[in-house]
């Protein structure tokens, strides 16, 4: 029943023969580039420690949520897939795997897939699809590498020709890691990404706490709101010093707001004291956008913003498992209203960068592409989550391309905390615009030259330049 | 100026010789394979009473709301249809016909085009493409294999290879037609959908004298909240016995609420009492919605979920023709918020479904595959209504497969009164399914043997699973 | 680097063979119908005057907000473009062409290269792609023919093909200009369009004085309703006398209400007097599509409403440049509840034609679709503004064919204030509409015959019929 090998080297590109010729060779001059990941959720110990990834199901399902939502969806319980277990025996581990296996038709046709089946075919050499049948085969095949030094997380970072990879980081991380990375000697560029939600979400676990905590780290008073300023300025810097070029900022909505500076410290007054209402935590973190802004425009720091997602909208897997298990849902999310006082006062700033994510697909044409298409200071994410996949992609370039163009976007983000997966999701990203691009061509709206630029822009140059890397 | 043949063999399908190869394969393996209709609105009263139906105007015109409502958007009125009319004579009927003809190349483009010419067709042997020259020998081929035995209900019933037939009902019919078939031996499986708006919908027509009915066939005191429930248990149990698996629910909007049963009874008094108003009528629906999950826990009926309808938007044409004449418009709907209450009561049980439907297509990606693709209680149904057709398929596909897979699907409905349009929309519904999968095989996401298997899961096994059929 | 020849003939047409020579096929039928130009914005003066352009920038650049929003996405202010400049002169205008042209790239993949290139190749005979190469050498070529006389607006308008030219105005415009056209015996239909948002909207600059003047203008007490709804009876006939066939109207949202008289009355009063709110403004652009409807019953103008639009989203650029310069964001737009009030007074009137549009693609299917396909007085506009693009008009067909079918949709309008790109703009729009219909055709959808008479419609007759030319 398995095919014979799992990758095909036309994956992707369309199957008209004109268009499929035309994408082989705009890929052929992108697919070696180096990689650029300006964002994402790997972690900087693991550069750090140089110690070997434990095994196959600690490495591929207990820590991904794309891959166990799946199976949870289909009544797989999590405990059976080992989530949220602090410890993990060598039988379990593979009972899971087993488990795994067995349901990995359940995954027909979505992104994990692809990322699945080229780790194991480029990084693992497994051609054969994975089934019940061959799991054991898998994990031992899996296993033993994992435990070679080419598969120590170093090791893997210069395989994937990574140019640059950008963790995310509170504010209140020491970056111990990363500074452990640059006293190593070891020549790679890992740099951290100033996240700041912790310290300006009323809504965060522990917000106040973690308010004080950023007082003590940089000597200021963060009791009121001067200090408060100061301590996050501080910390931006302490995180430039480590090479970091961008902030991130994941709110329920886009809004912004712009307060003159008593009302904003009076707001922020009542936050800290714990007397703010809802309305007010989510005025509060509108604010924050804007002073944020106001420091990049100082600091020269790129702005992410990650805006419509519904966390842990299931109470009772929270509860149990916590964070980023796969019940995060997205929602409608408003742009032209929610980002008109940033604009207003920041807007025309073309030393300013502002990079727009969504998980609201029919904001890409009626909002995003126009805005992104007038102010200088804003630029378009790439296809973020669910999106981050081959028709996500393709509705991405379509939507936004004829409004906004190419320029005004950033390239590729793997965005991902699955470290494995990021060579097969820039290949993904890469062989998408190609197809994109190759259709452009063959319906003659594009010259092939210009194609080649613009299919290096995409994979390359775009995300170095819009993140200052 | 007419094409010789109205169908072609391989209609649907990509033009790619490479992607409509494979499609064909595809579509052979399951072409033939029996219907399974969980959905929709035939009358049992059809095949109980096995009548001939009258003519080809009272066949095609009048009761299909998608034929009458393009029309009457070109300006025909609908009395010129027949529309509401209780009688109408030969001479009547067949100038109805004429006009219809006439018309036909408004629905260029549409999938009632496509259903009409197969039943045209494969039905009648009608090989002409309909128009005013051949109206009336159209006319007369249809009325003359009417009126013959093979035209009959059950006959056709028979021809169309229907494995399992779902009607739906009002917990207020005495289901006796359903009782006849089963008592009259014919081996067909025709069974009830318990549909409770007229009995949980305060705003629907006759809410109140509904409820009190509903106690009266019961047994039970409709009049307060605890025998209200009981009497809803019981209408389900009777149900269940003529072979009823689903129940289904068509809300304005997809709101549920989780009271606790005090307020939950005060509501329920308020409503019954017809002191409520518009919010509380809302409110209402969304407790029901929650109740009747409960039941489905204890008594396995699957739940379906409608809502988004704004119904009878045109008063005029709603005064004098009543309900269901094309005048119902879709709305924006929301899940992530709606649903929640309703998904912290009961969304981790596996051993419930709930299947929803939307005629917003912007939450395919936004909401419904996340939601679908995480909580095992959710399951995403067919394109729906407007959607159920060759590019709403395809979107449906291309904007869910990514994040929800093909397994959180349900298979198709075909959701109509119009009961010689079934084969031809599940053939429609057959030939889009293999056309996406393909192009996932020409595209390599995809193995040709798993895209053979996921044909038939789509075409056949999980509508009889999500279904318990 | 640049291409031979900047225009393909098959441009825009799917690369699949069958696909690509049916398109072939139908696109040979229409692609030398004359131009409809139902609603647009170029001006009248320029053919009552009948001078040569000044020069290229001035002509392709400062006046187009498609061309300079993108370059000042991209930093580029708008001063060093000529935007909001009086006068230039001819080094200015130059050096500008030069700065554009260096930045030709960022148009890749947007539709204004596409009519740019159009009009390079088909009308100046420039062949090579644009780049800062021969920059100076496309300013020679363009300023030489401009000042030739087949470069006049009329020779234009003559060569271009045109049937009928429809300018949009506003009620205070005396027209004289499109007096001029007629006295001067040149046989061209340019007709004025009744843009009526100055008088009809107390949100408009300077809305009570307008109000007033168009009450001196027609001899009516503009003090009080009676005279106002009087006055703008006048207005319509006056342009009525010029040849207008419609009306246009360009609110914030798609809202209607239906007051009675005295109601109306009072609203009207407090409006004119400045003491209503912003809830008032609203209620009263929504009484006002109401009361224009009633009027178009009476007088037989076609209403067009254009909503959805956030003018002047970044104040500073309104502040510096006015209106029009880039800075128009699309906001989510609803339609089923707004339109109800209007549809329940009118709606079912099959001599009314109101024709709508959208900066909201969400609204396709979902809305606007099933609306058109409904109502007798509904039809769809064309793809709108940021949509008028070969994926936006796909994106059209695909989401609102399949309910509302061809028929209830009115050709193409170029819309556009940009003479030299409206047969560029109509030849995207016939290409694209000919690739849909040929993938029909070659799916089997449709016959080819039947395709040839919807590309005519699509491309000729349906402007016609909807807009009684």
């Amino acid at each position: 029943m398995n095919a014979v090998t799992t990758l095909h080297d036309d994956r992707l590109f369309p199957s008209d023969p004109t268009i499929r010729a035309i994408a082989r060779r705009l890929y052929g001059a992108v697919r070696n580039l180096p990689i650029v990941s300006p964002h994402g959720h790997t972690e900087a110990r693991w550069f750090a420690e140089n110690q070997p990834f434990p095994n196959p199901t600690s490495l591929f399902i207990v820590p991904d949520h794309y891959v166990f939502r799946m199976l949870y969806s289909q009544g797989i319980a999590m405990e059976e897939l080992g989530v949220g277990q602090a410890e993990m025996n060598a039988d379990e581990a593979r009972r899971i795997w087993i488990r795994f296996a067995e349901s990995y038709f359940l995954f027909r046709g979505t992104p994990t897939r692809m990322w699945l089946d080229f780790a194991f075919q480029e990084l693992f050499g497994l051609n054969e699809r994975l089934c019940a049948a061959n799991a054991g085969a898998y994990y031992d095949t899996i296993s033993a590498k994992l435990a070679s030094p080419a598969f120590r997380p170093r090791a893997l970072y210069d395989q994937f020709n990574i140019e640059v990879l950008a963790t995310t980081n509170s504010p209140l991380d020491p970056l111990t890691y990363h500074q452990a990375i640059r006293d190593s000697g070891w020549k790679a560029r890992i740099l951290p990404t100033f996240r700041p939600d912790a310290v300006v979400d009323p809504d965060f676990d522990g917000f106040r706490q973690n308010v004080q905590r950023l007082g003590e780290m940089h000597g200021e008073d963060c009791a009121a709101w001067p200090g408060y300023l100061r301590a996050l300025r501080n910390a931006r810097q302490r995180f430039q010093q480590l090479g970091c070029t961008a902030t991130d900022h994941g709110h329920p909505t886009a809004s912004t707001a712009d307060l003159d500076p008593t009302a904003a410290a009076a707001l922020f007054a009542r936050v800290i004291a714990g007397h703010a209402d809802a309305g007010e935590h989510e005025l509060f973190r509108a604010q924050m956008l804007t002073e944020m802004a106001r420091m990049s425009l100082e600091d020269g720091l790129v702005m992410q913003i990650h805006p419509g997602s519904r966390r842990n909208h299931n109470r009772q897997v929270f509860t149990r498992f916590g964070r980023d298990v796969g019940a995060d849902i997205p929602m409608p999310t408003e742009y032209v209203h929610a980002l008109q006082p940033l604009l207003e006062r920041f807007g025309n700033e073309a030393s300013l960068t502002i990079i727009l994510f969504t998980l609201d697909e029919s904001t890409y044409s009626r909002e995003l592409a126009p805005l992104a298409g007038h102010y200088p200071c804003l630029r378009l994410g790439p296809p973020w989550w669910f999106y981050d996949s081959p028709e996500g992609m393709m509705r991405f370039r379509e939507l936004t391309t004829e409004t906004a163009g190419f320029y005004n976007t950033v390239g590729f983000n793997d965005d991902t905390r699955a470290f494995l997966s990021i060579p097969a999701r820039h290949d993904v990203a890469r062989r998408v615009d190609c197809a994109f691009l190759a259709r452009l061509v063959a319906e003659h709206q594009l010259d092939e030259d210009e194609a080649v630029e613009v299919a290096h822009a995409l994979a390359y140059e775009l995300a170095r330049k819009a993140y200052r890397l």
